[in-house]
């Protein structure tokens, strides 16, 4: 997906949220802000907004030396989600249609997205859960569970710290035995990490494997040789939240998103409302 | 007031939503989104965010040749209002304390900002009035009262097409006799003019000048020589909105400034939540 204009005052209110996370130095907040300001006006829009990002936020670790700005915000919404779990599992185990109901919990978990909402609250998380149960869901959940059930080996992108709880209960009612969860390879925003898979419990169940990449999403040009292979080799893709979705929408591969979506220009983009929980096949795959 | 870091994401929203009210080109678009992105970066921070806001709508109107791009919008608004009158009329005249009422209601009508919100809509106006006969009022209404009792004469700076018309309706409870009615000099946003005034009949009722200006707010030292002069020897000064604000609030004058405070910079410089309706008196005068 490329960048469109209304990205631009996107791209500014998150740098000033991610840099006043790390730094109280107004001087620092200013600074970076101007650079970004002058990225974006000569910027090539072919780009998409995870690679405008990955810039922005590598440029603010750079200046603060702060490296992981977002850890104890990922502690918190790991914690957060674990803390939730026990009732999660209860409702996939009760549902009617546990793959569904799991489905949707893992859409829900997808608020927890940083680089959309700065300020995102557990009030949020419950009213995201809640939506879950409440609002019909007409995504490709049919071809969604046939496309498992026929695929070999697959692999699963992760996105968000705390998110990553909700997609361990989606694993669970997939295929655990033939799937590999993929994380970042280094701190970006609040996306989940190795540390934050080991925290919600996920590398007892499933193989962990990292992208070799600090950009919020999978600029696959970057990645590491060997999740390149992981990926190339996979029989189908799911990808989780906004991220993935910007950087591989394109891709001529059979992948599954998974995602709430929370800005307007990627709710137009798949010809939604915004909030509206999303699964969607690409044109890629069949 | 100064333009702070968080004026400029919104600076860029503003120029996005300006520009496809008066162009369906987004080669147009991307044009000045770059121009304004080159511009803030290097902009002084000293600046009001109306002086900002007053070059990205005139470069607008120079790129497109559009000279009144919110005639439209204007036109709608004020028309809107004039539909509602007779009720807030009534409202005003059966309250316990009009002025009070009077007051509330032309704070709400300042929900009419398209710079704030280029989407506002009747249902917003509706909820706002609400509010303002809902929510508890503590501003500075009695030092008002009294300051408006003992002026001789009162210049009032209108704010947007639309919100005049309630304007029309806290001018008549103060002292119509003593009031003179100020309009921008051109065209900028959905700001009220002297067209605006005929429509919404404040010419009959009130002697109505214009500042010379197209800034959306008062930048003195733009304005007119009439203008200034009458704003000199005014003994009250009274200025609704958050451009008039962001302007006049550190000039060593009597000035009492109503308006809804509609975005987080301005709530935070005056101390409140966004959305509190703000009657308060500049440090200036006592």
């Amino acid at each position: 997906m490329k960048t469109a204009l209304d990205c631009i005052p996107c791209f500014l209110r998150q740098t000033l949220e991610a840099v006043r996370v790390v730094s109280p130095d107004p001087a620092v907040h200013e600074k970076i802000l101007r650079e970004v300001l002058r990225w974006t006006a000569e910027m090539n829009l072919n780009e998409s907004p995870p690679a405008v990002a990955q810039r922005i936020h590598r440029r603010i670790r750079e200046l603060t030396g702060v490296t992981d700005p977002y850890r104890a915000a990922k502690d918190h919404w790991n914690q957060t989600a674990l803390r939730l779990l026990p009732d999660l599992e209860a409702m996939v185990k009760d549902a009617a249609d546990p793959l569904a109901m799991a489905v949707r919990l893992a859409i829900a978990g997808n608020i927890i997205d940083l680089g959309v909402n700065g300020s995102v609250t557990e009030a949020d998380l419950h009213r995201a859960i809640r939506q879950a149960l409440d609002e019909p869901f007409t995504g490709e959940l049919e071809a969604f569970r046939t496309a498992v059930a026929r695929a070999g080996n697959i692999l699963y992108l992760a996105d968000n710290a705390g998110e990553i709880v909700f997609d361990r209960l989606l694993i669970q009612q997939l295929a655990p035995a033939r799937i590999t969860v993929a994380v970042r390879g280094a701190p970006i925003l609040n996306d989940a990490t190795r540390d934050d898979a080991r925290a919600a419990g996920l590398d007892q169940l499933f193989p962990i494997i990292d992208n070799g990449s600090d950009a919020p999403g999978m600029i696959l040009k970057e990645c590491s040789a060997e999740f390149r292979q992981r990926f190339d080799s996979a029989d189908l893709i799911v990808a989780k939240g906004q991220g993935n979705f910007e950087t591989l929408n394109d891709e001529p591969r059979d992948i599954f998103f998974l995602f709430k979506a929370k800005c307007s220009v990627v709710a137009r983009h798949v010809g939604v409302p915004v909030g509206t929980q999303v699964i969607q096949r690409t044109r890629g795959g069949q």
